[in-house]
Formats: C-alpha cells, structure tokens, sequence
C-alpha cells in the first residue's frame, strides 16, 4: 500500500452496517440493500434508519444515526441527492467510519450535481470518513459476507476482487460469474469517484491476501501517469484484468468522459494499460474467463500449445485461434508420436493437433494428454470436446427410461467427471496449464468441471485468447526478473 | 434446384432407413445410431443389418440388405473401411436409393483410403445412388423425425438447416442450439464429400421450404467459383450464413486441405463469401447468433441503431460495438426526447443511448422503448439489461422462503417474461429488430426469451454484430433489386 492510500477495512471489514434510507416498502432500494444484508448472512450488526418506520425485515429500526448505539463502521446511504450532505453531516458528527452514497444526482447530472458532489466530498474528507460513490450500486465482501448492494444478488465467495465504474457491469458480472460458479472476494462499484478512486480500491486489494487476482472495468482512466505506476508495482505481485470501454466516439460520448480522464484515443489506453503490466480483456464478459484462466492454472513458460482434440474441426478451429493469438503450435517431438501410435488408431493424423478420431473408448483420452502434455517442446494445452454436454447421451437415456434421472447421477456417468479429474492431475503434475473447451452451456456441467480448478470455455477462440495473455504475463515477470538480476550485479 | 443437382429427398425424407453394422454392443456407433433412430422416434420404418445378431433395441435384426422385405430409401453404413465397398455392391444390388458411409479410413488417412474412396463414389454413381460422406457423423431431418447420428444427441426441430465439413462441430452446434432452443430442421455432416458436395446440399436446401436459413461450417471451400454463382443465387431467397476455419497456416495444416478446394489465403475467402452475398460469422457459435436474428426479426432498413439499457455501463459498451461493427448511433429527435422526458427522471441523460437510470418500476421499460423504436431516424434497436437473470431476485426469495420455488413460477414472477412479450410487440407493431441482451446464462431464462421469438445475446458485441450483418444483407438484397428494375427499364 502506498504512503498517500488510507485503509478501506471499514468499507470492506466493518463490524456494523447501517442503513439510512432503511424501509419495508418492496419497491425501493431502501427495502432490497437490507435484504441482500440479510439473506447473504452479514456477520456484523445491522441499523436500519428511518424516522417514519419501526420495523424492516424484523429488523429494529432507528430514526437517525445518532441514535444508534455504538459508533457505526459502514453507513449506506439511499435517501434522494438533496438529502443526501446532511446525511454526510450527522455520519460525520456520529464518528462513522465510512459511508456508501448509491444515490445518482450528482456529477453526472451536471453543475448543480457536480456542486453537491463535491461538497459531500469535503464533508467526508474533513471528518475523515471514507466515501464511496456517490452514484454506486454499492460493495461485496466475502470477508464478512456482507452484500450492501442494489441488485438482489448472493455472490459466491472467492478469490476474485473486482472494481467496477459501471454499476450494472459490475453487479451483472457477480450475478453472471456466480451463476458459473466463480467466486469474489470483493466487490465495489465506483461511482463517481468523489473521494475513494479506482487506484486506492486497487492498492487496497493489492495488499489483501484474499484478493488473489483484480479486475476492472472502467470508462476512463484518471491519474494516467499515476496509473501506470501504481498498476505496474501491483501487477508483480498479483495479475490485474482490465476491460476498458469507451474506446469508440459513440462509447465516448456515452460515457461523457468526466475531466481528468485520460484523455484520447483507444491507443493511448491501450499503451497505459500494456506499459502497466495489466491483461487486457477484449470483451467485458471475457475477464471473468481470464480469471479462472489465471487463477487456476500456472503460467506457461513459453508459447508453444498441444491441441488434443475430440473431433476434427475443433482442431483447425483451435489451430487458427492459437496462431491469430500469437502462439505457436508445434509439430510434436518423434518420441510422442511413436507413444501416441500406441494408443490410437493407426489413421492418426500424427500431427498437432491430435484428433482421437471419434474413439468411444475414452479411457485412451487422458493417456494422449498425459503424452502431449509432457512432450518438451509443449507449454500449455487446448483440450476440446471431451467435456460432453448433458444433454449429450439424453436419446441413450431416454431409451433406458432414464430420463427424468437425477442431474448428477447423469453427470457422474458420464465420463466428462473423470476426464476433468485426469486433466487436474495432469496439470499438478507436469506444471503446465491446461484448458478445456466445450460447446456445452449447461451450467450444471460446467460448475462441476470448475470445482475442479479446470477452466472449460465455451469457444476455442477464447482459450487461445486466455492462454496467450498468461504467456504474456510470465513473460512479463520474467523481464522484471532479469531487470533485477542485472541491477543486482551492477550494484 | 439447378439443372445438374440432384434430388436428396431419399436421404432427408426417406420412408425407411437400414443400418448395416447394427449391434446391441454399446460401445459401438452401430448401437448409438439405432439408439438415435429410435429416441427420436423416425417416422418410417428402420431395418438393423447384422449377420450376427438378431436383436437390437428390441428390433428384429436382418442378416443382409438384401434380406429386407422392401426397397430401402436410406441405408447407413458403420462398418470397418475395408468392408464399406462390397457394403456399396449389396446396397446397390438391393436397389437402395441412398447411402451414409459413417466409417472413417478414407481420403483423410493417405493414398490407399483415397483409392477406397474413389471406388465407393464410382459404385455408388454407376449405380445410381445418393452417397453422404464417407467419414460423416450423419445426418438430422425434423422432416421426418430422422437422427441418424453417432452422437447421442436429440435436436429440437425448427426452421435452420445446417451443413457441416466437420462432424463433431456439426453435432456440437445441434447440441447446442438444441439446448438453448434453437431448432434444427435438416443436419448434414458432409465429411470427405466423395459424392455429394456442399454445394449440392445447398441447392436441396435452398428449394426446401422447411428450410428458412441456411448455416454452413467449411473448413475449405471447392468449386471457387461455383460456389460464388451457386450462394448468390441462394441469398437472394434464404440467408446463408458460413463459418469458415482453416484460416491461418496452422489452421490449413490441421485441415490439410483437399486439391481443388478453393486455395490460398484467408482474403480469398472473404473475398469469394462476400461476393456471394453470404452472411459471415466471426465465431462458430456465432452462427446460430445469427440464425436466431434472421429468423425471428424483419431486416432493418438503415444502419442507425437506437440503444435503451437498464444502466450506464451497458450503454457505453453498446455504442462501442455498433460503431466498431459499422453501424450509427445517432441522437434522438427531439420529439422522443420530449416524450421521454414525461417518462424518466429529470436527471436522465437526453442521449441515445438512453439509460433508465436505475428505475425499479420496470413498467416505464416497454414505454421508453417504444418512443425510440417509433423514432424515425433509428432502424433498429439494442434493449440490454431487461431480461433477469434468475439468481437474481434470489436474496429477496431467500428471506421470503422462497429459494425452492419452481423455476417456472420464479421466471413469472420476475419482470422479464412481460418484457420480451412487449419487446415482442414493439417488433411487430413498427417492422423493425430488436435485440435483447442479458448477461445472464441461465439456459431456462434464455429459452423462455427464445420462445418468444426474440433473440438475447450474451454480449453486446453479439448484439452489434448481428444487427450489423442483418443490415449488410438487406443492403445486398436493395441492390439486387435497383439491378432488376434498371434492367427491366433499360429492357
């Protein structure tokens, strides 16, 4: 952390949350925050405020702040703007230690909006509260399982922390990686950025052993020069993923790039972010897909990829991916083709990729993994096609009357459980990483094969995308390294 | 239908089907297929060939072709490639009118599998019957309830008729379409094509009525310029949308092109699909991206797009993807500002896109979209962020005691079934496209949408690609038509 960055514990670690707007009317944000605090199971104390009610989802309710009994770590507040500076005030006056404003109203409506922005601003500065937003749709924190947000989402808890300047991008992608079984650690939607901005959450999470890896998506990037270096120091330490829209006149003008931005084209961006160290994500669902990549697996040591493949196409499709990405992939060493020749059939392409020729038998799929997989001149793995579909074997079932069988029983006779098994084994054991494709959406299915720490993308050009950004990432590390060693020697 | 092809009817809607190398050993295609055959429940009558076996699936077995007690429209052959030929004298013999080799062991393995190869097309043409592969995953007919398929795999009929070099992408998009609820209504797996070629499908598709849009993966193309003539007379009545892989030199490798496919470099291609009038997907499952868009939507008649999202983030993304895709985002007229202007908070942007600033009473939704659907400077229209995902709402039906309710009455409750139904009227009221996109992945969800008739797309990009391309097609189509009336004025 930083000289100049503050500790965001009260935000992310409080012992108690109020929440000043508190109501038991369905229809307001007021109601759903509370709810979401509740059902995600906080470990803290809850104060709802509100002068006009007495109870909210059973809850006690207080009518200011003052009156609640201990000094309050986190106040959330979803009262209108013009309410808004007076709430900051009596937070001040009641030694709250940080405050969220999700109301919107402010910088982005225009003068008056920027005016009462930076006056809560000040407020909260001078009382040394912490404020994120306003305009925000708030925090998750799997530390203390509290989720003071607007959507009614229940994150699944993890290892990801992400920073978000959209509020819906940012929820959508908890509800969406969550959905698919990828868990956070922490969570914040930005806002406007009127006191906490997106390089302190950053430093934040970068001395947060529980955030093993951040992400953001941002419109645009304040403190350019700033960036940079902040990012370049946390991304030796842990991988940072950035989705950065805006990029485009009609993006721009949507976004109404606040001042301070950093200023100008796609371009320039796409050097900050690149001198930064950071991994950019070509699309905003695509970071969630990097993460498990880098999260999961380790870093190739070099570019060179195995493709192991169920079915032909995926081969080519596979091939053309790897090469557009910018990796290569080899003809594979004469001693893993005479090992391979063993076990196939003799019209084998011999070839990388190796297509297993529509074999049934699919004990034989893990042992040519295991063969490409340790070959020398390999550095990471595509494998396409083995992780089968539910939906896959349902005309067999459905003759068999199994039907209507339970989901897991289905999936456990299948054999895309052991397949993903064998590939974990595979990846602890020879220290590269390996990626799974398959055209299934079944969530079902692809929970499962996360549980397994095995990353299972839906398009081929996704997993040369992920395994092209890791190699780029270790090859970063590497060049600080030998930066190091040399200013070492030298000294 | 062109003067040259033939009439496939016997293959996509035969009156009876036999498979030679029918067995009850599960390990084997030749038990799979039957399986397939049966789950489907094939509307005609189905004969297993095995000399030695008598029952399989509870079918009486017959121990030749020539045994059957009526002439065969379809015979499917699952037999070791040195067999295949005398399997191609019998069937000719018996006076089989068409014939599917599944066997691998052919052109792809080297000389000797092309010589096999060679003598099957000749018997097979000399004797005057249809041949479908060899080395084909099979074929899929809704026509007749036919899926004569190696995998396991039950597609839901529908109105897209697929065409596909590889077998395993083939089945795999079946698969999946199948599972989001995308409809199938002929499937073919060409694979080496030693009779029957693409192009040949193509035309019997394109005389099909069943057929609405017509999707093609090719790993490479032949017949250059034939195919050229071929497709543009094609788009002209359906669309034709391709995916072409083998596009880099890796990927050329893996497809190890056949002689006189259409040679060279990815520009070669683009350039001959161009022409053609086809529509091109970036991706393999962008296809059926596509296909859902075609067939659910009229074409736009301008490029201008109008985007309303359920927040900021989504908005900025939007503009991003239509711009990069070619298409405007233009201002609003001042007439729908105004009326939006009685519909949304003061403090709303003015802008297109136009952002709901986070409003929960979600009736307001079908009201600002249908003030910039109506407006007259947009073509067509991006609603993002409308469509819940079910896990959202899932704190609130925690604490309400809900959590286990039926997935049906979760969706009913939630906003976004009445949503698509208006998006659904929007469409129909004003002629002109409206894409939905959600984050969300819950195939339930999704499918509900589908069945309305309006495609959601996971991304945005997706969503600006499709609206681009529709609009690149109805473009080509404007042109064609200026062509015939100059000519028939000139005439």
């Amino acid at each position: 952390m930083s000289k100049t960055s503050r500790d965001l514990s009260p935000i992310f670690k409080p012992k108690s949350v109020a929440l000043i707007g508190a109501t038991s009317n369905p229809l307001k944000y007021g109601c759903i925050i509370v709810a979401n605090i509740l059902a995600n199971e906080y470990k803290g104390r809850i104060y709802p405020i509100n002068p006009s009610e007495e109870n909210v989802w059973g809850l006690k309710v207080y009518p200011h702040i003052s009156d609640v009994p201990e000094e309050v770590d986190l106040v959330d507040i979803a009262r209108p703007a013009e309410a808004v500076p007076e709430h900051i005030e009596e937070c001040v006056e009641s030694n709250v230690k940080s405050a969220i404003v999700i109301s919107g109203g402010f910088k982005e409506t225009g003068k008056e909006g920027e005016k009462r922005e930076k006056e809560i601003a000040r407020i909260a500065r001078k009382g040394g509260m912490l404020l994120v937003g306003p305009n925000t749709m708030g925090i998750y924190s799997a530390s203390v399982s509290l989720s003071a947000l607007m959507p009614p989402i229940l994150p699944k808890p993890g290892d990801i922390s992400l920073i978000s300047q959209s509020g819906n991008i940012g929820t959508n992608l908890l509800a969406l990686g969550s959905a698919q079984g990828i868990g956070f650690n922490k969570f914040v939607s930005s806002g406007n950025e009127a006191d906490i901005t997106i390089l302190e959450y950053m430093e934040y999470f970068a001395q947060d052993p529980a955030s093993k890896i951040i992400l953001l998506y941002t419109e645009g990037l304040r403190e350019g020069r700033n960036f940079v270096d902040v990012v370049k120091r946390i991304t030796e330490e842990k991988p940072v993923i950035i989705f950065k829209s805006a990029v485009s006149k009609a993006g721009a003008s949507a976004a109404k790039s606040h001042c301070g931005a950093l200023a100008g084209s796609s371009k320039i961006y796409e050097a900050a972010i690149k001198q930064s160290g950071a991994i950019r994500a070509s699309t905003v669902n695509g970071m969630l897909d990097l993460a498990v990549g880098f999260l999961y697996l380790p870093l190739p040591k070099g570019n060179r990829v195995g493709i192991v493949t169920w079915g032909g196409g995926y081969g080519v499709i596979a091939s053309d991916s790897c090469e557009l990405a910018g990796l290569e992939v080899p003809a594979l060493p004469q001693e893993t083709i005479q090992k391979i020749d063993q076990l196939l059939p003799s019209y084998w392409s011999r070839g990388n990729p190796v297509d297993l020729v529509g074999l049934i038998n699919r004990d034989i799929q893990p042992k040519c993994l295991d063969e490409v997989t340790k070959a020398e001149n390999i550095d990471m793995i595509i494998a396409a096609g083995f992780i089968l579909s539910r939906s896959i074997g349902s005309a067999i079932y459905k003759l068999l009357g199994r039907e209507e069988e339970d989901a897991d029983a289905t999936w456990a006779e299948s054999s895309s459980q052991k397949i993903v098994e064998d590939i974990r084994t595979l990846v602890d054991k020879y220290h590269k990483p390996i990626v799974a494709v398959t055209l299934t959406t079944d969530p079902t299915t692809l929970k499962k094969v996360l549980e397994k720490r095995i990353p299972a993308y839906s398009t081929l050009e996704t997993a040369a995308e992920v395994l092209a950004k890791m190699y780029e990432y270790k090859k970063n590390l590497n060049l600080k390294k030998e930066k190091e060693q040399k200013a070492q020697l030298q000294a």
